[in-house]
């Protein structure tokens, strides 16, 4: 097969993201959650003919009601349409919150003559707050009426929080039965952790696939991109990303084909989530070689990206090696087998430290040159290969989390 | 029985820290290894009759040459003096790196006229770069000869790295069979981690004990005070604790007795680390109750101590307990039973969150008047009660580990 895509950032024409399969329709406008007038409220609605849909959610145990709600209505594998807020969490929120979901599935089901339990819900912003839910079914009915097959990028628009750019990604495949395609949005642009980010992500494909490959290709694609962002640590209580299958395309793809397109859509929206993390001044790309497993080589990659030492110094262009080692030693060796005398480190290219101790000197990595870091280190225990993407610690990042509540 | 205390902090006089039982002498000296000229070379000399000694160290896999030197030295139980540098870990640094321990070892032994082997090792400071060992090496006649029963305070005082504060406590135990005392010195300003902190600690009585109630009584300690101390969560390569005891008070206190005193000494320093933590404005207890066991409780506090989001919350002064929230769901339910819409937490003494939801409005906590930020949360699973202390995510913080190399 071959393919073409599009993102947001590096071309002329943003990505259509969610809008760029048939069958689909999307709208972002301004309910008036925000405070600062931005768009707050999005739809996105599947037309057909199919209306298969699956999700993965945060695997926090304090969860928001829209996230126990949508795990309900993924249950059964069909999904008609997907409605994000911005501007509030609805998460511990009692009894009235889980109320205020339902109160949204069923306006929106009521405005596309859809079943309220084939609506799944999203909400994104402060923990703890009930959200003003007249204020967001008043939206409901604007959004709606703002529906078009050009939509995708404005209801990109409208589930930003703190994100500086909205996020899309698509991609074409031109298999031997014909033409296919993956459209994507997300936001989420701090609280990146395992498990998803706070981050809510709508997939949408014109590909014929039933329910359990959706969720298969889904949970592939989720545990090789979104699990491996690591920005902070944190994980949030309301993470949500929704695959919707269209069939509108006609074309039925391989199982491999499909997981393969929809991994692709989510590494490139999950690099443009660390691209986006809080006062990042350098995204770090953390590759674990030699290890003995995948789970081996994700336990020593998570180890240094939790190293808040280490992202400091990152932040602070030192390469500094120690501190990589001093994270992969905390792993314990029922998790990750090495030999702490064997371990190379290399960053940007250059093989500071070989055999657990010195070995090129540190000036010859100038780290003030690139946004990119990429950290290598060899564990000498496998042939496992792992990447993980993180970024540094900085005084913006300490800014936006002391100054804005989440 | 009685006992009076002293702390660097608050009192006229600082605590005699190591040298305050009898049978110790102690000295710290400038041997050269800073490039600021300050002292960076201690000395701690049990003068007996016993020769009692035990340690504990990091738990990290890549760990300095002292500590796996020092391990060695105190197998046996018996250790007659500990030489402390700052100015250089001798981490990663080589078999040569190994070498430098064992003459700085030998070096010490000559100079007192004990064994190499009964000499205690310990280095803090940069990793993967050698030692100055001829400027090491060169200061150790100076330090013998400054040795004093009254130079615990210069030695504390040459154990600081990025410390503002030298680190001194100190107990007077007036028992029924006489008087015995335990004192203590340390320095560690950051990287303060379970399994102890990057850090190092000396910790002398007087009273009758054998090796093998030293070692109990100091894991005992250890566990309820520095490893119970969670500043950034990473885990240094050179933690080392040592209890040394020369039996000169004549007195052979209860192993329960003993075993408080140490804890008593040990958590005073402890808190002390806190307070001096790399940048921090805020000391952050974290008590968790309710819990099934320690080790649950445990593991819900450690994981709301490395929560960066709410880290820098407490420095902005923002009582969010949704993040506290957040990061409790992360710990699994087969390491901590809850219910999450059972949970409580309270700042400062105000119940913000209760059964999951908002309870009293945050305007009544003012987390701006005070140092230090008392979290409670209530699990509602046990009875067991754990406090871990931990401090703020700040500029300062920031600032200081990605300028200075460690």
């Amino acid at each position: 097969m071959s393919t073409s895509t599009q993102t947001a950032d590096g071309s002329a024409q943003p990505s259509p993201g969610v809008t760029a399969p048939l069958g689909f329709r999307a709208s972002g406008v301004t309910a008036g959650l925000k405070a600062s007038g931005r768009p707050d409220l999005a739809l996105v609605v599947n037309d057909g003919p199919l209306q298969v849909g699956a999700a993965v959610f945060t695997s926090n145990r304090v969860v928001g009601h829209p996230v126990t709600w949508s795990r309900q209505v993924v249950a059964d594998g069909v999904v008609s349409a997907v409605v994000l807020n911005s501007g509030g969490a609805n998460v511990c929120t009692g009894p009235e919150g889980f109320l205020d979901v339902h109160r949204t599935a069923e306006t929106v089901a009521d405005a596309l003559g859809v079943s309220a339990g084939d609506v799944v819900v999203c909400s994104t912003g402060l923990i703890g707050e009930r959200l003003p839910i007249d204020t967001l079914l008043a939206g409901v009915a604007p959004a709606a009426a703002a529906l078009s097959g050009t939509g995708g990028p404005a209801a990109a628009q409208a589930i930003m929080t703190t994100d500086t750019v909205p996020k899309t990604a698509d991609l074409t495949v031109e298999g031997d039965d014909g033409v296919w395609r993956v459209g994507a949005m997300a936001k989420g642009a701090g609280m990146l952790a395992p498990g998803l980010a706070t981050m809510l992500c709508v997939i949408t494909t014109d590909a014929v696939v039933d329910a359990a490959l959706a969720d298969a290709a889904l949970r592939a694609a989720t545990s090789q991109t979104f699990d491996r962002v690591d920005s902070d640590g944190c994980m949030s209580t309301s993470d949500t990303v929704t695959l919707l299958a269209s069939g509108a395309s006609g074309v039925a793809p391989d199982p491999a084909g499909f997981t393969a397109a929809v991994t692709a859509v989510a590494a490139q929206l999950a690099r443009q989530l660390v691209a986006d993390a809080e006062g990042a001044t350098h995204d770090i790309a953390i590759t674990v070689t030699g290890a003995q497993s995948q789970d081996a080589g994700l336990a020593v990659a998570r180890a240094i990206s939790r190293s808040n030492l280490f992202k400091a110094a990152v932040y602070g262009n030192d390469p500094n090696w120690g501190r990589v080692l001093a994270s992969v030693g905390t792993v314990p060796v029922e998790v990750a087998a090495f030999d702490p005398d064997a371990l190379d480190v290399s960053i940007n290219g250059v093989m500071i430290c070989r055999a657990g101790g010195a070995h090129e000197p540190r000036s010859k990595v100038d780290l003030a040159a690139t946004r990119e870091v990429h950290v290598l280190v060899d564990l000498h225990a496998g042939d496992e290969v792992v990447t993980l993407w993180t970024n540094d610690l900085t005084h913006a990042y300490v800014s936006e989390n002391s100054e804005y509540s989440t």
